[in-house]
């Protein structure tokens, strides 16, 4: 099978595993138990935790709390934040993030929605637009988990605190970490990871927090994570997600070169579908659009010829057409054959290849069957 | 070494992990993907799920949502069902519960608090005269985690919808669920379990919910979990939890009869530490004092030796005295000694006699040692 679907969620690293396999084995203890076992996990578990720090920022600046996952961490950041007044976001926004903000009108905090560019990136003059006296948050995705979209959070969070300072800014940057290289600047407050996008398992991920920055929880309990999220902590899952973080962070530049290249081979090989991811975005998503053709048809199509392909998000894939895409202003035909490709950085040249032919073939055979 | 903290967390399960190692390998999709490889996953977790269910309940009764743990399992119980007037808990309460009851006051709810009897069980009628008109729900903790002490929550629960009929009643389950033979009684909304107090990995639990009960959830974004909890699964952590329940299912009330006996022959061979535990409690925890002596200074000493117990609940290490504990009503010279030795199914009876004999040792040492 060539799974092309990284996006959604990556294949597990086995090397990465392998390694945190000693934590459901040998040390196993709870990190939080006093005597020898306990303090060892604990340390490795720290260790752990500013080594994924050090690749976005450093102690001076961030620290970074383990969370169950990319849901978590948005969830956490925005209903911390987002206290009174008004919150600003994107129409591009992960569900995550999204459904929190309309979560948020049930909390008397009035939601806004900044509209996208055609490439899936956010119109900055209308978020600052949106942006007053009363904003308490703002969150702007760092990658478009569905066009691969790349914002300029950095601008935008500076931007955005010279129109008003007190704002908290908060990125979910679920698609970048591990993939896109970038470093944290003090005007991003919060930021969003997760594991299973980048060869760690599933359920884990990471917050980090500006230093100073008051962050009310979203668990309380046993008081991990320094009262910011109590609850056990999933060692063997944040270990894994430090090895298989660390696989990523090697060669960051590199692999998001050769998957550039990669995925304009496969754009160049593939046969009347239309691009929507623009050429400056992550290059480890291409979506495409056969025009006229559903998506899902095409991707069952696929999978039987051993090719695993989205569809646009996974997690909004029981509605018909993509929220994000639409916001890009297509028009229904477009949305309706929506096809997100994602690489991984061990995607190869020949793998890419038979892909596009197979998706070819399908998109003709679609054809002749209407 | 000899591992007597099973109630802060079990040694893992290695043929479940094993089994579950499949879903980190060739079963590593996203169980939201709307393709074979997306389907196949999302049927074995909802026969995960159903599997698990059918241990306590059935689906005629309860539903099951997966979390990341005993924790958020409590906070999403709490947080959706007190949302005015007040809620009743015990002194008994895990830090999970306990602090979410502390949380409420800033949330508008007040909390109250039962007290205990000397054995750790809830004093029953305190509760009830506790329980008003006003009372949204009431949150009783079924076996306690540090004395081991069993509450009789479906007659507590029935008791109490006689009181108020309206008011949601929840308990933390954590160390019952696959320790104590049990069958959740309709009385019971809301009941929390826990994969690694029983063999499966930290960060990931479960939330028994009763049919036709709305749930407020903690969690916003793809809808997972028939939108109740929101984030994409932890498929390798949700299926090893129930390979491992599934061992200790097997044979529940065998390996209570045995730890039973177990506990008794440990007891019996200590000298000069007061009984904390009650007879009638959970056979997986036995809690002594030394008295006047201090717990954490013979923990250490006795890992030392080879051998691991627990003082409290690890979750609430940072203080110097249990908060449960205290609630039984002893004096300090008690609470300061205070040992947890909880067993797990495997634990043989020469490890439990030679734990007695390190403990005695110990305490010996540490008696010559002031």
């Amino acid at each position: 099978m060539i799974y092309l679907d990284n996006a959604a969620t990556a294949r597990p690293s086995e090397r990465a595993a392998e390694k945190a396999n000693i934590y459901l084995t040998e040390k196993f203890f709870n990190p939080s138990a006093l005597y020898g076992g306990g303090f060892s996990v604990h340390s490795e578990l720290e260790a752990a935790r500013e080594k994924l720090l050090s690749f976005l920022s450093s102690p001076a600046v961030h620290s970074l709390i383990f969370t169950s996952g990319g849901t978590e961490g948005d969830n956490t950041a925005i209903f911390s934040s987002a206290k009174r007044g008004n919150a600003v976001a994107t129409q591009g926004e992960h569900a995550a993030v999204y459904e929190s903000f309309v979560e948020l009108k049930n909390r008397g905090v009035e939601p806004r929605f900044t509209p996208l560019h055609a490439d899936g990136c956010v119109d900055t003059e209308a978020l600052l637009s949106l942006v007053d006296e009363k904003t308490t948050l703002v969150s702007v995705v760092h990658v478009n988990n569905e066009t691969g979209a790349i914002n300029d959070i950095s601008s935008i969070a500076k931007a955005v605190k010279r129109k008003n300072p007190r704002c908290v800014f908060h990125s979910d940057g679920v698609q970048a970490f591990g993939k896109i290289p970038f470093s944290l600047p003090p005007e991003v407050d919060l930021y969003t990871v997760s594991a299973h996008k980048i060869g760690g398992i599933k359920g884990v991920g990471g917050l980090f927090v500006k230093n100073g920055l008051p962050l009310r929880p979203l668990l309380y309990g046993g008081g991990q994570e320094e009262k910011r999220r109590s609850g056990t902590e999933n060692v063997f899952g944040i270990m894994d997600f430090c090895f298989a973080a660390e696989e990523r962070f090697v060669s960051l530049s590199e692999d998001m070169k050769r998957v550039r290249k990669l995925r304009e081979l496969v754009f160049s090989s593939l046969e009347g579908f239309r691009r929507i991811s623009p050429e400056e975005g992550s290059p480890y998503i291409l979506t495409v659009s056969a025009e006229g053709k559903r998506g899902e048809v095409l991707q069952r199509m696929l999978w039987e010829r051993g090719v695993a392909v989205g569809t646009g998000s996974a997690c909004s894939s029981k509605h018909r057409f993509s929220r994000v895409i639409s916001a890009c202003g297509y028009k229904e035909s477009v949305l309706d054959g929506v096809l997100r490709v994602s690489f991984s950085p061990s995607t190869t040249e020949e793998e890419g290849l038979f892909a596009a032919k197979m998706m070819n073939e399908v998109s003709r055979e679609y054809g002749e069957r209407v």
